[in-house]
């Protein structure tokens, strides 16, 4: 299924599209597509029946925005450098194991929301990232087995980054991924049964229409099973959690000089194999 | 006002410890103690009225939990080596400008749950911080007058982290920091009328009863106001967020061989004046 949540921000509603790429109107089925869904097999089975009924109410989509695909986001766990060439780009040495860091989950937008570049940044970066959706609780999991069947959905995440707030501020990357705006998700959360291998999935990226990146997840060096067994043992994941699990080469810090960082005004635009498209406009905070 | 909830995890009321000490019932007057109610004047003016009023329903603390004082925490943000003498003893420069990270809103318990010391670990260290209690929407602030403004109370913060998921396996503090149960938090949150100088505040953190740690916030190198505003500038700070502003110390990992690290059956307690006190056993996860 392809889960999307539809409407004014804060405001949206749950649908789906359904098989023939109709928008369909899942509210009198489900209050809403979050974590509590996703941990609830008798209502996202609820869902798939009303998906497969065909009578789901149709959605015009003209004028609709297009929200998050999961409400009241937990957290939002980031892989950082876990793809051979972004590690070879950026000039760091290849992680022996995942790297780990968080952003905040109100951080998250849209698929189609603007992203604003902060105030002061000269170095805003972007970042295709395949996300998993998890929707059973994680913790100490011994298994690729049982971190797949803690996914919930796979979705396009963009894990916008200022560079100079990230590496030359001292301390942490925190503040170059936190800006408001930075995690565009979306546009729909599709469930693993639509996404037969995780790794076999090509990620492209264009500024301006010229293409940017273009990646798969065949090349991730801690792939997706790993990546969730690993972080389990860390931190406890729970149902309507997220993981960006790292991008491929492509961004601007790996460009040479002039690096072509993004400015207002500039059109992002983005897309996963099966998973849909993002565009996102620019402007300044 | 010392505002708090009491209760079984996930189903506390709001209640607040009156003049005398006495514990009161708040559930007839706000839902909860959440980002929703500090953002709103006019229910913090109910709340104070109740208060003022010596007929808010008696509670009888015996047997009754406490839970952290704020619901729904949207963000953790912490300060690192944001005291001098802490900075000194763990070896690190004094920072130019505030070390910021992140930590998952799903790691805060009460202040006298279990703490999990995690498996595989053998660095779990304490670390006492003044929390701050965000109550109003900080983005991009420019004074200090601003940044105390969007301040809603003050609390006690245990930063538990552990050294070698911290330090010792590439990448980010973030595996160190976001272990479950890993940040306490309460019993009260104590709003700003009653903490005239958050500058000039003691904290103490005792193991087994023995002191640990004996700083002032006057050692702070970034004070709160300055925080706030710092970080306003890399992320927007909205209503029930909170931030440590970091620990002085004292911490085991400063201590000379063989460092106390803590393990399954020690008992630590923190207090900052005024704030209240924690007591936390360990126990393995």
């Amino acid at each position: 299924m392809k889960l999307l949540r539809v409407g004014t921000a804060g405001a949206e509603r749950p649908a789906l599209l359904d098989g023939s790429g109709v928008l369909r109107d899942l509210s009198g089925v489900v209050p809403d597509i979050d974590g509590a869904l996703l941990a609830d097999p008798a209502a996202l089975e609820r869902v798939r029946d009303a998906a497969a009924s065909g009578a789901l109410p149709v959605l015009d989509p003209a004028g609709l925005r297009t929200g998050p695909p999961v409400a009241r986001i937990g957290k939002a766990v980031c892989i950082g450098l876990n793809y051979h060439d972004h590690a070879r780009e950026t000039g760091a040495a290849v992680p022996a194991e995942p790297i780990v860091f968080l952003k905040a989950a109100d951080t998250v937008v849209g698929p189609y929301d603007t992203v604003l570049v902060p105030r002061g940044s000269v170095k805003t970066d972007w970042e295709v990232e395949l996300a998993v959706v998890i929707g059973r609780t994680a913790r100490y999991l011994e298994s690729d087995e049982e971190a797949l069947a803690a996914v919930a959905g796979y979705a396009v995440a963009h894990d916008v980054s200022e560079r100079e707030f990230q590496l030359e501020r001292g301390g942490q990357w925190d503040k170059g991924k936190n800006c408001e705006t930075f995690n565009p998700l979306g546009p729909w959360l599709v469930t693993p049964d639509e996404v037969p291998d995780p790794q076999a999935l090509r990620l492209r990226l264009w500024v301006n229409g010229e293409l940017r990146q273009d990646g798969s997840t065949a090349q991730q060096i801690f792939p997706v099973a790993e990546v969730v067994r690993h972080v389990s043992r860390f931190m406890t994941l729970h149902p309507g959690d997220i993981v960006n699990t790292g991008t491929p080469a492509g961004v601007a810090m790996g460009h040479p000089d002039p690096k072509p960082y993004l400015r207002p005004g500039d059109v992002v635009e983005l897309e996963i194999d099966g998973l849909g498209r993002q565009r996102q406009h620019l402007a300044p905070a």
